[in-house]
């Protein structure tokens, strides 16, 4: 066999069975290996953005990774971005990057460039494969370095060594998650914080935000009146009936601080100490208060539930009532009236159907939407998590492609929704079940309440040409239509909560353009 | 004043008027001090690849940089490909790359990222700045940089640099460039092979491909008998009425290898020694017969102008006839027919105005549009150089930024206008003078070729979803409306030829989908 054959067949013995893909021609020995390979899912992005996007979407609910293929350095390029929002929600990725032949590398062909270089500060694995017979060694080596954190692996396949010929793939070794490592000193350490009392909060990110984490945390918050906090930016929050609230940290950097100034300790699981998403002259970069006691309980690839269990009993919390919600609250119907961004969010929130997938991207729209449907029915929460915006639509359509039964919500900043429109095509040519709203603003909002924080009240014409969209106004319905997804618009709160009621009861894309003021 | 006021002043000062932009938060101060600064141009690209494919088709054009602004790592990695093309076809950019406060980073906040590995694969000069007295000096140093050879300078700006007080600019010193150098050896050696009555090509590209070069270059192959020839992509090629032809050397490695079979010498200027775009097995990767004689007669960074003069002396060629093109010879009237891709690149030659600049990303599509367009109206000449597909829209746009009285033609392949998609929004918020024309044959065509190549007659439903990208089928004249540019469709040679006519009499974009079969 070839040694593309023997990485297809090795990607599916690892369960890796979806490749996101936009191949080039150093990869065309890989393309006719997938093609053998029906059980391998191939989807295209018609850019790389949309490819690890995707990824991203499919990794957050999947819990393990799918394959990119990508086309040498500027393919890789192209997905980085998005990467790095992977990197930051701890997704497992496993890319498979396209090179030169080994023995090509050095006549500096015009595709050559730096891989390595590219891919290592959005990688927490980077590994060429020498030649085909490292094959099989080398991609068990990126999936097992995906699922360990989890995180982004990179797997650099030069052509020769897929189209050389190479023995069958060893036996499967099936793959054993590290065995889960409890700090009983930090345990320790917490519950004396939480039992002293202080002013205490949870703060957790990764597996503690499922619902059965949680449900634990839930437990212990109750006994011990600590908060429930998560960072700003999470991958993944199981939320709403069934499961426990749980609060995140503003962005703006003065929310932030004020939500944080009166904690006496802080325990922290899997996530670093808060600090500013930017730094601003003459404000702090760290957030807690100075003499706030912070407490490391677990980090990323630490085990959060086991972790959890074990301060639930050290603190006497098992048995005790978790604060679930208990049934839906949808916000009450709004009076007709021009959508402005809260509304149009309220009116979303609404809608919500059990069981949904929202990926958030509303940037400066949705500030608000995150408490308003905190009871909401049983829903995920993914958001963009890494700051690099354009991840929205791709990341809807890789967690639809995870979860074919379930509703994906996108609610998706206009500004950062053009960065990957491209998406769109995907969720059309795919038939993903993915439900886009456009909040509609023609702006980057979010920088134009940052010049007022640099100063600067009244912008001129270099700062307003570049913060703002409009002129011309992107016109989403007939976008969205020109790559095969359904449309309208909705200008009121009547017309958007008529598009909602469509959009649920329709299975496939649709993209509502909520035009805010 | 601000570093952030110094970086615009010191710009401006080096002729360093036009910047195209996505920023960020992290860029507020700069995009506070661009504001104070009139003078400079800010063009807004609604994506990273967009910004930088408009530096690279505006440097290519104006013979001097745009700035970029970017924002961070992921804004950075977004342009990477098309900052890729752009070293690839030696043009002058200048990155400014935003960053963290420079004491933040260490905080690890979500955005932070290792900038200069990213950078350094595409760039021949990074540099972060490392407080705010380094601005005017870190500045000139990038723009020297992007003058020199030239190419990609990148300019890493920390927020607090940007933010901080700062004495006034030193006192501007004119840029002088590197005085020529003409290596007086190998002009010898050149002119020994030219005239042993060997068969030889001149292999050129960088300014020798300007008229001024090519006029030279038309004497001494007139008095030798050598051959023309660029290398496969070339950033800018002065052509037409006025011009002296030159060949190019052909993509696909087999009509390579046989173009240059016979040469027993040849002579490089400003090119290294053709090499193949991609290694297939049992193929070379040289290009040249193995006897081939090779003189390097000027690299990429010396003068090719004083070169190609010495070279004319040496061979005793001044005042030979160079060879130029006398009058413009469009392609004959073609019978009205279903569009091919052959059909519609014969129905463009003939509608190419005078000095208009042709961007020309239109992949297997377009190959025989460059020998069609040797004897057209004077025009100049415009390539994909580093096969990161995406450049084609974006390039035009800054082609006709750089060049507001000049018509642009873009000659568009569909899939890699996809990817930067987003640049007809920036045409049309520019008013820029660009008809595209989109070859729409709704597959990566080049691809099904290479599947042949490798051995797969037969595609298989993985490898023909990978490889087309029709259901759904674009709608391309819709999704130009909706960014705001005016289009329209044809089917046929009679609509393509009147869409074309209306187009040339029309000042602003425009998009052509050209249905191709």
């Amino acid at each position: 066999m070839l040694g593309a054959d023997l990485l297809c067949d090795t990607l599916l013995s690892n369960g890796v069975d979806t490749c996101f893909a936009n191949p080039g021609t150093s990869e065309m020995h890989f393309v006719a290996a997938l093609d053998r390979k029906p059980r391998m899912r191939c989807i295209l992005g018609l850019s790389e953005g949309v490819v690890t996007g995707m990824a991203d979407g499919y990794g957050r609910m999947a819990d393990k990774p799918a394959a990119t293929l990508l086309h040498l350095g500027p393919g890789l390029a192209n997905g980085l971005a998005n990467l790095h929002n992977a990197r930051r929600a701890h997704t497992p990725v496993l890319n498979v990057v396209g090179d030169h032949a080994s023995y090509h590398l050095k006549n500096d062909a015009p595709l050559t460039s730096d891989i390595e270089s590219l891919a290592w500060p959005m990688s927490q694995f980077v590994k060429r494969i020498g030649c085909a017979a490292d094959v099989a060694k080398d991609a068990r080596a990126a999936f097992e370095a995906a699922m360990s954190i989890p995180g982004v692996a990179t797997l650099i396949l030069p052509a020769d060594a897929a189209w050389s010929e190479v023995s069958n793939a060893p036996k499967h070794q099936p793959y054993v998650p590290k065995q889960p490592v409890v700090d009983d000193k930090a345990v320790q350490a917490a519950a004396q914080a939480m039992t002293s009392g202080r002013k205490t909060a949870l703060i957790m990110t990764g597996r503690a935000l499922r619902a059965a984490g949680l449900e634990i945390a839930g437990c212990i918050a109750t006994r011990t009146g600590a908060d429930l906090l998560s960072q700003v930016s999470n991958g993944r929050i199981e939320r709403g009936v069934g499961r426990v609230p749980v609060g995140k940290i503003p962005y703006p950097i003065d929310q932030a601080i004020a939500a944080l100034k009166d904690y006496q300790a802080v325990i922290l699981i899997g996530v670093s100490e808060p600090v500013a998403f930017f730094a601003y002259p003459g404000k702090p970069t760290h957030l807690l208060p100075k003499d706030c006691d912070i407490i490391n309980l677990a980090g990323i690839a630490d085990n959060h539930i086991e972790t959890l269990a074990a301060l639930s009993k050290a603190v006497d919390a098992d048995g005790a009532s978790s604060g679930a919600v208990t049934h839906a609250v949808a916000p009450p119907a709004i009076e007709d009236a021009a959508l402005t961004a809260e509304l149009a969010c309220t009116v979303v929130a609404r809608h919500i159907p059990d069981n949904a997938i929202i990926c958030d991207e509303s940037i400066s729209s949705g500030r608000d939407f995150f408490d308003q449907t905190s009871h909401a029915a049983a829903h995920d929460y993914l958001q963009l998590t890494g700051g690099a915006i354009g991840i929205g639509i791709p990341l809807a359509a890789g967690a639809a492609v995870a979860c074919p039964e379930r509703k994906v919500i996108g609610l998706q900043a206009d500004g950062s929704a053009m960065y990957t429109v491209q998406g769109l095509w995907t969720q059309a040519r795919e038939g993903l079940d993915v439900v886009t709203i456009i909040l509609s603003n023609r702006s980057y909002a979010i920088l134009q309440g940052e010049m007022k924080n640099v100063g600067v009240d009244k912008v001129g014409r270099n700062a307003s040409r570049m913060l703002s969209i409009d002129e011309p106004a992107i016109d989403w319905p007939s976008l969205a239509r020109s790559l095969g997804v359904q449309s309208c618009r909705a200008t009121t709160v009547a017309e958007l909560e008529l598009a909602l009621e469509k959009a649920m009861a329709h299975k496939g894309p649709m993209l509502i353009e909520a035009v805010i003021a």
